[in-house]
This record gives structure tokens, C-alpha cells and sequence, in this order.
């Protein structure tokens, strides 16, 4: 079993194996990907249909010296089983593992560190234009989904690449879908190419194009381009990537090694920006990924027989909660609509989807777009609600600040995934929002300690007829074990006082806070806990009140430190001459946090309650 | 003189006038717009470049009924002057005049403000999804630059918007460049497009086509839709929209009244996406203009008879002493190359182009292109300097975020027109970067106190192989009157200490915070003054020192408070438990700040000498 896999050593033994034996790899390492990711959990379906590309591009391409970038990076795993790191596989996401994104860290044969999408052609351009610069010779390629074409980075770059003229390759790695299924004119583009030559290999494709035309030489390849360009718009193939300055090759069948090999081959000679599109199957060879490619694109651990995910709580995800919210709001309120950036299932949006179909908008892998077309639907008397991850809206930074915050629209941003996410890492923790939220104008920006109040906060928020945001971290969503019914009236809630120290947490840090609070009572401090709730505007009479009581602040926040609420905490005490006042902020230290599960993150930061219960203690003590 | 301009109400009359009487009409508010603008300043050579454009559109729409959206809007003089508002020019961009962009707050007929680039269609999509969900039945027209469409959200929105097929009309002003040449595969597709079918008229456009087609009946437009269809690959007419989705009609003459009321009445009727490619002249009709159209892009009041600017001073800019100081670096050090976003005039780096011609790279209006490509040349192993407005720079806040500074990639970012930069306003003024930087692990922010210390930290930037930004102000460099010489090590600057209180001033501050101090002396406070030069890492024993000797610290800033440098010093006071150190932090409030002059803002604000000296002396009296 896995006798390829074991005996061979990659990528250097890819170069001597024949065609066959590459077939049988593609069988190994699929039972390899499936076996693995089921017990580490990771992203599935878009590997299993790359295993031939990956492995056509290390039989045809020598990494590093030729540069393989991978946009987004999700779908690298193949290329790290190539390239020598098939035993790292049971780390794979976890803490001190190898990450499931490409990292230059990891292997020279990480040339791009990605994780957000729509980056591989701008990176590609740099290697090749630092490439020509030096006069070296190598092969450039980036390898992007269809999914990550809506992004219009991915334009900027063809746009610019095109015109460059310089030599590189893009691999057009289209599935149909990217999570879930693509919208766009581009798409239909795409369908439209796959439409007029669906799976011919691309020798049938040569002969068909030579055979339209009288009078070409026998050499397969000889007068090639002259053909192409000939016929090229009457069959209109690859007009969009062909007006931008790319040859374009396909569609090709990705998972015909041969024809794969062939084409890549024959591009790897050309001195010009090239785009191969190629066509592949998401969840290829694996039945349950094949069928339900969005459940498979990134999962956790599963069983591989049935294909069902082993531990599931009955818990409500504050996705859910919000996506359930929505359908009671968008009911009672028929200008609330939704904004999604390609992912309506994962925010949560999936059954308002269903239910009010003519309500919600896809914009696609185009956060930037996303958000002003919002802006332009506030404007002429709507109120959209755009839910992005937190790590994903920081593409669409200005458009929040100009086209929405300067204007004072009624935009409510949903920020799902703020905070610490564990696993997928550096990439992916949305631990900067607060920060490039606070310092803007005209936005309110809340946060919720439990299920119960992102529901009231996203009520609230519409109510408000301004730009606001609402941030709460991925997963199930806590349920604080008592009734506050505070109203959401712009100030923070008092959960309960103490005479020691008064505790302010943000969002999450709440739970936290409140088994903090527990600690610190077993070592004898009476500590307080307030939920901010408002991070903008913050409530400064709250905070003033607990300063003139206690003396003594905590502030709790699943963010980074500069920039965020202990920040502005700091800068009231001092504004308000309260010198004696005590403050210890706490939040993540001014570095890209690493993977892991979100529990080992918060303790290896000192954010889990033990660790903050002993930061307070020393605090308290004058040890910090 | 100016008889229709006078008598005439706009834009309720211009639906009577006859075409003879709409050409008069441009010849009156080209020398209006030439008189205007050489007094108070503005741009101009675009807004020559769509006099019969905007005439067209408001003779064939109805406004506000009919909601035209402005891209950029730079271009919006001439619609301005349409809807009421030519007595208004005289202020024109001055503090409480009219902006020199679209504002909701100034008129109805402004449906967005603009400012950044290639949102109109994001925004015009918005206001054409909302007015379907409404059953309402009014055309949606976004005006696009073909400089402004080398901008990737334009294209994430066309490709939304192509697929929506919701009725809207998107008209592409064609005039060959943006500020400066435009680059990229699109530009090129535009160029054969213009090429292909220079300046034909509307009817001669159709006739010909159906000349080529037998057996076409006899009404004009009958049949149209199908020749299109038939024709359009033959002759690769506007494919690249065509395959978005959108219906290309074009090119039109952008000059020709004639020819745009045609287009525009027949586009009207059309309930799908229409995409219309109108050919224009930047500077059309002002000689100067036309023979310089960059010069005359934006430009400072000027002697309308010979086109020269009246007020130049013999000072160099930061941005020319910049310009400079990058030709001695690329000279000693081959690895150091250029990245600018369509601005390689406007941030000084117009020399080096032509000095370093292959070592300057222009990534069109893609300021996350060109980051992202910084980025890939730095992994590549060269030194990439992107020079961009502070501003402007906001859109490539992830791209920062991810692809520089996680990878702590060595690429410097060189942020022109940071802080206040007076007449353009809310959209233009670069008060955020210092907020949406300072977060960011592995960055270095440095900003400069005069021109020669701008050059020596470009220099120290370089030498340190990781992410650096470097901030400097728009227009003249300050020149500290004594030589510092202190080299740029880490640490702030003390340049001369005072007994009372001590100022830490961030570059421009610094010579604001000069003049306070001496304003200071002379209400008999002696005051120290401390050039911040690293904003992060801060300087932490230089503030610590400074606290403790005179135990009040002032922070002058020209950036919001919010996430800004006076926000790093209180959490430090904090953390060091310097309970009876005072802080007063100066800086830009929690508003969106507007138009005016440099001066007349800073005044506004109380961040001139005067006011600052002011609010110290309150300050130190307990009064503030």
C-alpha cells in the first residue's frame, strides 16, 4: 500500500516515472489526502482535484528553481506531498505543524505565502519581472481557481501581466465553483469556453485547428500561433484572457495526466504570458466530496467511509443565530436585504438564501465591490447587511471608510470569524478588526457575548440608520447562564460588581472573563465584569464609574492590542486625569499568531481564564 | 457673454434647447470652467474632456429622477455647472465652497460621493439592484475613465453587474490616459476598439452593419440586435464587456453632440447592461490643456492666457526630494526598483523613470496589484519602493497586512500627501495611515521632520531588509533651521529640551510644534521639542526618559487620535505606571475632515502653532 508514496523520494523520483506509475500516485495519494485530513480535518475537495496538476507540474517544472504559486493556497496539499512533506500530515494544522496554506518557512518550495485569494498572478508578475531583471531563466506559474478570478486583484494583475509581455504562466484551475458556486459574467465566460471544446486532448485540439485551414505544413506544431490567432475569435475562445495580452491554451482535462504533461510542456517553451485553463472536478475520486464539494471544501475531522463530520454540537454557531435573525428581520422589514462575498453557506445566509432569493446578493470573490455596491444600495433607500469574515473585509478597508462610513450610510457589516480561529492561522484570525475599525468616523462597532445578544445587536444595528458593525468569533455561540435583558441603548452592561478589580471584556472574552472571574474569587479577589458591548462609541461614563469605584481596570479583547478597546480605555483614564487608576489591557501582542486550536492559541498567549486570572493576580501585586 | 449660461435655467432648460444652441452651449462653459478653475485651482483637462458628455446626459436623462454617478468625480465641474451650481465656482474647493467631487450633502443630484477610483459601477449596480427590488423604472448611468477601469474592483463590478442583467448603463470615457498613460491589456483592447471604428457616427455604425448582412428589412433599428450579435467577433468589437455580459456600443465621439444624443436616447431604452464607449479629448478645446493634459490634471491657480501656475515656489517637494534621493539609491543598489499606481509623475518619480526605465513599474489605478507585486519582486530578492498617497494606500490595507508584512518582505512604502491635504477634502485627506499601520506586526513607521531627513530614512528604510512605510506631507519640505544630525538609529530625535513640558511632535508637527514652542516662550513656558522619527517600533526609553524628567508629555500628530501615535505613549505611561505623568494628545478628531486650505484646517482644528500654544498653556493650567 502507498508503495509510490513510500518508496519514492519527491520531487526528484517524479522525473523518471513513466505515465502509468503517475496514475497510480494519483491513487495513492488521493486514499493518502482522504485518510489524513479526516482525523486533522482541512480543506478536501479542492485537493483531490489537483492531484494531477500538482503532479504534472512537478514531472514538467523543476521547483524551486521554476516558482509555483498557489492563489489562496488552500488546495497545496498535493504540492506538499511532492515535495517531501507526505510524514507532516498527521500535524497538519495543528499547533507547531505544517500549515494548510503554502509558507515559506515550510519549504523552499513555498515561493508565496497566501491564504486570501486572488493574490498568485500579482505575486507570479513579481517573481518573473525580479526574474527578467536579473536575466535568469525559470519558469514562473501561478496556479488560481475560477473561484479567485471574481477578485479583482486577479484582473489588475492579468491586466498589467498582459501587457508586460513578460514570461509566465497562469493556470486557470477551474472547477465550476470556488465554495460555493461561482456568479459572473466571467463564469458564464468560462462555461461558454468549456461549452466549445469540452475534454478534447490537445492534440485533438491542434488537429482541429489546423484541419479548418488549407495549406499548413505537416509539423504538429508548425505554424501554430498562426493558426490560433486566425481562428481564434471565431470559435471566440479565451477572448477575455486574449485581449488582455495572454496566449490562452484549453480547456484541458485535469485529470488526463497525459494531456496535462503535454500542454505544460509545450507552454513552459513560450517566452509570454500564457493561461492554460484547465478543468477539474472538486472532490475528484472521493464519492462524498464529489457530491457535496461546499462540505468538503474545508472540514473537520470525518468519518471517510460515510463522509460525516465526528463531532458536531447541537449548539447553535453564531452564523446560524445570525442567519436566523436575518430571516425574521428581512421579514419584518422589506428594505433589509443581504450582501454575501461568496460565501452565503458559511456566513450563515444559507436558508435566508432559500427564502428571500430576490433579497440577497452575491458579489462574488470581491469584498471591495461587495461593500460599495451596499453603499450604493443604502443610498438609494435600502438597508443591506454585508456578512464577511473579519480577515476577509480587510480587502474592502477603503471602500468601508469612503464609500459607506464618510457618506453615513445604513450599512451594517456582520464580521463573522473575528478573533482567534485556531487552525487555519496566521491568514485567517480576524485579530485586526477593531483596530482598522475604531479610528473611523460615523461607525459604531459592537460586539456580543453570546448568541442572544448578536441577535439583539443585529436589530439594533438596523435600527440605528448609520454604519455599524458587529464582530463575533467563529463557532458555537455561548449562552451567558443567566438573564441580563439589558437593552442595547449604547452603553456597556454591568454583568456583576466587585470590589477589587473590574474586568472589561469584549465579545468572546466575556466567557472567558467570567471563568476568570471564578479563578480570582478562589485566590480571594473580588473582580467585577462588565461587557463593553460598545466598542464605538464606547461608553465613557461606564468606564468612568468603574475607574472612580475600583480603582483597578482589566480590559479583555480577542484583537490586538494597538489599536483596540484597551487602547481607547487608556486614553479616557488619562483624559480624565484619573492617575491613580490602574489599567492592564490584554489582547494579542503585536505579532501574526500562528495555527493551532483556538484553546491552545488562548493559552499559549495568556488569554485562556487560568492565565488571565494569574496575569491579574500579578498585576494586582505589582508584578506586571 | 455667457448668455446661455445666464439665462438659462439648468437642467430643466436644457430639454428645449436645440442641438445648435447645446454647441453654443460648450464654448460658454469651456471658457467658464477656464476662468473659474485658473483662480481657485482644480481639475481641469478632464472636465474640458466631458462638456458635450454631460450635456448629453442631462439633455436625455432626467435628473435626480435618472441617477448618474461620476467615478472618481473629478469630472463632475460641467454637471455641476448643469444643476444650479455655476454661481458657486468662485468656491471651488475652498473651505465651506463647493468640493470639487460629488456630495449628497450639496445637491440632489449628486448620488455618491466620490473620490477613489472605480467604485461607480459597484455603486451604480447598488442603486439599479435597489430600484428593481422598488418595481421603480429609472435609468442608472455610472461615468468610467478608462484609467479608472484599469482598477480591479470596476471589473469585480461589471462582472457582477454583466451577470445581473439589471438595466444599467455604463458609459466608458475613453480619452486614452488617466492622469498619466494608461498601461495593461485593457488599454490595449480600448486602443483596437478606437482603432477599429475611429469616430464613425451612431447611424453610419448601423449602416454599415447592415450593409455587410443580406435581407435586412428597412427599419433602422430593426434587426439590430441580431447584426450586432452576428457581426461582433468578426470584428472583436468590445468582446472583453461583450463576455462580462454587458451590450458594447461604440466607439462614439465623445465631442460630437449629435452622435451621444443618439446613443444615449436609443441606450435609454434598453433594459439589460449597457456598456458605451465614448472616445473624448482631455482638455478638449483649452490649447494648453490639450498639448499638457497631466499638467492640467490637477492644477493650482494659473494664468489662463499662457497656462503657467502663478504661485511656484523655488522649494523642492517632499515628493521631488524623494524623486531624487531614489535615483542615488537605484545607482548603489541595482536590487532597488520603483512600483507606482498610475502616479509616477505626482509622487516625484517622473526622473527616475526615465533615468531607470526598466526599473520602474506602473501597475495602473491597482494599488493591491502593485503591493502584491512589490511583494513577489521582494521574495525574489530585489528592494521595491511603492510610493502611493497616504490615502490611496488604504486599498491595499490587506494586501499590507498579508502579502508584505506577514511575510516581513522587505518593501518600502514611501506614503505621499499624508495627513492634511486641504482643498481636495474628506476623500483625499491622509489622516488615517499612521491608525491602519500601526497595527501591523513587523512594520516599521517612520515619518520625517524635514526634506533632508525624508532622504535619510529612505535610505535607513532600505537598509533594514524588512516592511517599512515612511509618511511625509503633500507639497513644500520643511528645512529645520539647525543642523540635527542625529542618524536615524531607532530613536526619536530630542531637539532641544525645556524645563515645563516636553512635545513629541510626528514629522510635519515638527515644525508646527517649533513655532508653538516658541509661542510658548513667550507665555513663559519653556518647552522641549522631540522629533517623534519612529512611530513603531516607538521609541519607548526616549519617552519614558522624557516623561520622567518633566513629567508632562504633549503628542502632536497629523493624523486621527484614534489608533494614532498619542494613543502608543498613553498605553505606554500606563503600562509603566507613570500615574502622575500628564498627556495631552493632539490630533485630528473622530470626524471626516473637509475641504479648505492646509492652513485654514489646521486652524480649524486648533492645530496651528497659535492654537496649539494655546491649548497647552489650558492644558498646564488644568483648564483642558
Amino acid at each position: 500500500m502507498k508503495k509510490l508514496l513510500n518508496d519514492y523520494h519527491f520531487p526528484e523520483d517524479l522525473k523518471s516515472m513513466s505515465e502509468r506509475e503517475l496514475e497510480l500516485l494519483t491513487y495513492e495519494i488521493r486514499d493518502f489526502l482522504i485518510e489524513k485530513v479526516s482525523k486533522t480535518g482541512g480543506h478536501l475537495a479542492s485537493n483531490l482535484g489537483v492531484v494531477e496538476l500538482s503532479i504534472a507540474l512537478h514531472k514538467v517544472f523543476n521547483s524551486p528553481k521554476d516558482k509555483i504559486i498557489w492563489d489562496v493556497g488552500h488546495q497545496s496539499y498535493v504540492h506538499k506531498i511532492l515535495t517531501g512533506r507526505a510524514a507532516c500530515f498527521d500535524g497538519l494544522r495543528c499547533l507547531n505543524g505544517i500549515s494548510g496554506f503554502p509558507k515559506r518557512d515550510e519549504s523552499v518550495h513555498d515561493m508565496f505565502d497566501t491564504g486570501h485569494s486572488s493574490t498568485s498572478i500579482s505575486a507570479a508578475m513579481g517573481y518573473a519581472t525580479a526574474r527578467d531583471l536579473s536575466g535568469d531563466d525559470y519558469s514562473v506559474i501561478s496556479v488560481i481557481g475560477d473561484g479567485a478570478l471574481t477578485g479583482g486583484m486577479a484582473y489588475e494583475a492579468l491586466n498589467n501581466a498582459g501587457a508586460s509581455k513578460s514570461k509566465m504562466i497562469v493556470i486557470l484551475n477551474d472547477n465550476e465553483m470556488s465554495i460555493s458556486k461561482n456568479i459572473g459574467g466571467m463564469s458564464h465566460h468560462l462555461a461558454k469556453l468549456r461549452a466549445s471544446q469540452t475534454y478534447l486532448d490537445f492534440k485533438k485540439q491542434l488537429k482541429r485547428a489546423l484541419k479548418g485551414i488549407p495549406g499548413v505544413g505537416e509539423g504538429l506544431y508548425n505554424g501554430f500561433e498562426h493558426i490560433r490567432d486566425s481562428v481564434k475569435y471565431a470559435i471566440v475562445q479565451g477572448a477575455i484572457f486574449e485581449e488582455l495580452g495572454f496566449k490562452y491554451f484549453g480547456p484541458v482535462d485535469g485529470h488526463n495526466i497525459h494531456d496535462l504533461l503535454e500542454v505544460l510542456s509545450y507552454t513552459s517553451l513560450m517566452e509570454e504570458p500564457v493561461l492554460i485553463h484547465v478543468i477539474t472536478k472538486k472532490g475528484k475520486g472521493y464519492r462524498n466530496a464529489e457530491t457535496n464539494p461546499g462540505k468538503f471544501h474545508g472540514i473537520s475531522a470525518f468519518d471517510p467511509t460515510t463522509g460525516n463530520v465526528l463531532s458536531s454540537s447541537d449548539n447553535l454557531s453564531y452564523s446560524t443565530i445570525f442567519g436566523n435573525k436575518m430571516i425574521q428581520l428581512a421579514h419584518d422589514n422589506p428594505k433589509v436585504v443581504a450582501v454575501s462575498a461568496a460565501m452565503i453557506e458559511a456566513t450563515g445566509l444559507g436558508k435566508f438564501a432559500q427564502k428571500f432569493p430576490k433579497r440577497i446578493f452575491d458579489a462574488g470573490i470581491a469584498e471591495a465591490h461587495a461593500v460599495t455596491f451596499a453603499a450604493g444600495l443604502a443610498a438609494n433607500g435600502y438597508q443591506p447587511v454585508v456578512a464577511i469574515y473579519s480577515t476577509f473585509l480587510q480587502r474592502a478597508y477603503d471602500q468601508i471608510v469612503i464609500d459607506v462610513c464618510m457618506q453615513n450610510l445604513p450599512v451594517v457589516f456582520t464580521i463573522d470569524r473575528a478573533g482567534n480561529v485556531g487552525s487555519d492561522g496566521e491568514t485567517h484570525h480576524g485579530i485586526f478588526d477593531l483596530s482598522y475599525l475604531n479610528h473611523i468616523p460615523n461607525l459604531t462597532i459592537l460586539a456580543p457575548k453570546d448568541g442572544k445578544e448578536l441577535a439583539a445587536m443585529l436589530e439594533y444595528a438596523l435600527s440605528l440608520k448609520s454604519p455599524c458593525a458587529i464582530r463575533y468569533p467563529k463557532g458555537e455561540a455561548f449562552d451567558y447562564p443567566s438573564e441580563t435583558g439589558h437593552p442595547i441603548d449604547g452603553t456597556c452592561e454591568s454583568l456583576f460588581t466587585g470590589e477589587d478589580v473590574e474586568i472589561f471584556a469584549v465579545g468572546k472574552m466575556v466567557s472567558i472573563g467570567l471563568e476568570a472571574s471564578k479563578k480570582l474569587k478562589s485566590r480571594g479577589i473580588d473582580s467585577g465584569l462588565t461587557n463593553v458591548r460598545f466598542i464605538k462609541p464606547v461608553d465613557r461614563n461606564g468606564i468612568i464609574a468603574s475607574a472612580k469605584r475600583t480603582g483597578c481596570l482589566i480590559t479583555l479583547e480577542d484583537n490586538v492590542l494597538d489599536g483596540g478597546f484597551g487602547r481607547t480605555v487608556s486614553a479616557i483614564l488619562q483624559e480624565e486625569g484619573f492617575t491613580d487608576v490602574k489599567l492592564l489591557s490584554l489582547g494579542w501582542p503585536d505579532k501574526f499568531i500562528e495555527q493551532g486550536s483556538t484553546e491552545e492559541l488562548f493559552e499559549l498567549y495568556g488569554l485562556d481564564s487560568e492565565s488571565i486570572a494569574e496575569r491579574v493576580c500579578d498585576f494586582l501585586e505589582g508584578k506586571a
